[in-house]
């Protein structure tokens, strides 16, 4: 069964105050980081995979994508979408990534942002995303990093008696699969895959993979959230940049 | 200045004692799963970079290599290979790896057992390896993780008050260069280089990235050394495949 907790109305409730904060890790760090990688957008024709409200389709869009397609589990997230991103370019399909059919080569990219953790099997959702690229198509997605997701106790940091942080935990890194935890409400499950699992299941269904990328925060990010700057000391999430084959899109 | 800690008297000393142990973390972990990697050797001409006292280049011309060029930086350990494992097909050369002059294409595969982390200037490195090997021609190297290069201070683990390990410490992830460690001897100099750097600088050179691995220790290695379940939980060694171009070799 695939996870819908952002219908949960507790999660929700919670996230939605959070990402309206305009202060989360996905402003200053994760998103400037995934949209700084995007390739020239002219005419494309894109796939936003986990969309949520759909601030990242819209993006595409105003750089000149000729269309989305947003995907989200979450009918609350659709409905926010369709309220706060409404475009005629960008259509919004309710479903969960892994219930999307595979289809003839028609995007240009595919952008997931964050979405790939929730992910149960991930190898056979790469399998299916390469069917829905164009040669020459990328995939870009961002993820919580493997060496974030690895340890299965949610206390990951010890401090010293001055309450500075001394180092971040890992553990069981080799142990893939199902991690539970609290993030509003109990149980929100993420898939731990190692580093090599998430590579080497894109090379094994034809991506050429182009460019890793552990993003920093940016300057305002470092004023506005002074705990960014561990960023430098253990970065939080992962970005992955392949293309269908070598050619360029 | 390249560093050169294998000639040091008393370094030598304690790591050939630990090597003619024949119960090292090479012998159970990286060197059967980098063994594993390389592709069939019949008729290839190899270089091996950071070759010590012959070991893996003797492996590939059993397996079948026309030749092998073994290069490390430390005199002692190339008067060691040639008395352990001289071989007609093997050439030895004393020289750091940073000091070989760009040439004609010349290698199918350039192999390298950890070493890589001693190197200063990786990139310059890889583009260099980028001239010596024929289109088609194969990069395989491992390397200390840099999950564990990354922290500055020695001591890396925590135990409860049963000693037994809690966690591993990671800091300091995107301080890369020099790290300085006591293995023998004081001043051994690594250096910690992050994840996207090894692998965008094989990529911006040319390679196309072929599979990253994480070795598991074998099962003999398990009975004889029980702390290397601990791989299970922390990886030590990472080992990168790349080619020159996506043509089989």
């Amino acid at each position: 069964m695939k996870q819908n907790i952002y219908d949960d109305p507790i999660f929700f409730e919670g996230y939605m105050n959070l990402r309206d904060s305009g202060r989360t890790y996905n402003d200053f760090l994760e998103q400037p980081a995934i949209r700084g990688e995007l390739p020239n957008l002219k005419g494309k024709r894109v796939m936003d995979l986990g969309c949520g409200t759909g601030g990242l389709g819209k993006y595409c869009i105003e750089k000149g994508a000729s269309s989305v397609v947003g995907v989200d589990i979450s009918e609350k997230m659709i409905s926010r979408a369709l309220k706060e991103n409404k475009d005629e370019k960008i259509m919004y399909v309710c479903s969960p990534i892994e219930d999307l059919s595979k289809q003839t080569e028609s995007f240009d990219l595919i952008v997931s942002s964050l979405a790939f953790h929730y992910i149960k099997d991930y190898e056979s959702v790469i399998q299916k995303l390469h069917t829905f690229l164009k040669p020459g198509g990328m995939l870009i997605y961002s993820i919580e990093h493997p060496i974030v997701t690895a340890r299965k106790d949610m206390k990951n940091w010890w401090r010293n008696v001055d309450g500075e942080r001394l180092h971040w935990a890992l553990d069981h890194y080799r142990d893939e699969g199902r991690r539970e935890q609290h993030w509003y409400v109990d149980g929100v499950i993420k898939y731990h895959r190692t580093i090599p699992t998430l590579i080497n299941g894109l090379i094994g269904q034809g991506f050429v993979l182009e460019k890793m990328l552990e993003p920093l925060p940016t300057p305002d990010g470092m004023n506005q959230m002074p705990d960014l700057k561990n960023e430098e000391r253990r970065p939080s999430f992962l970005i992955i940049k392949s293309r269908k084959n070598a050619e360029p899109l």
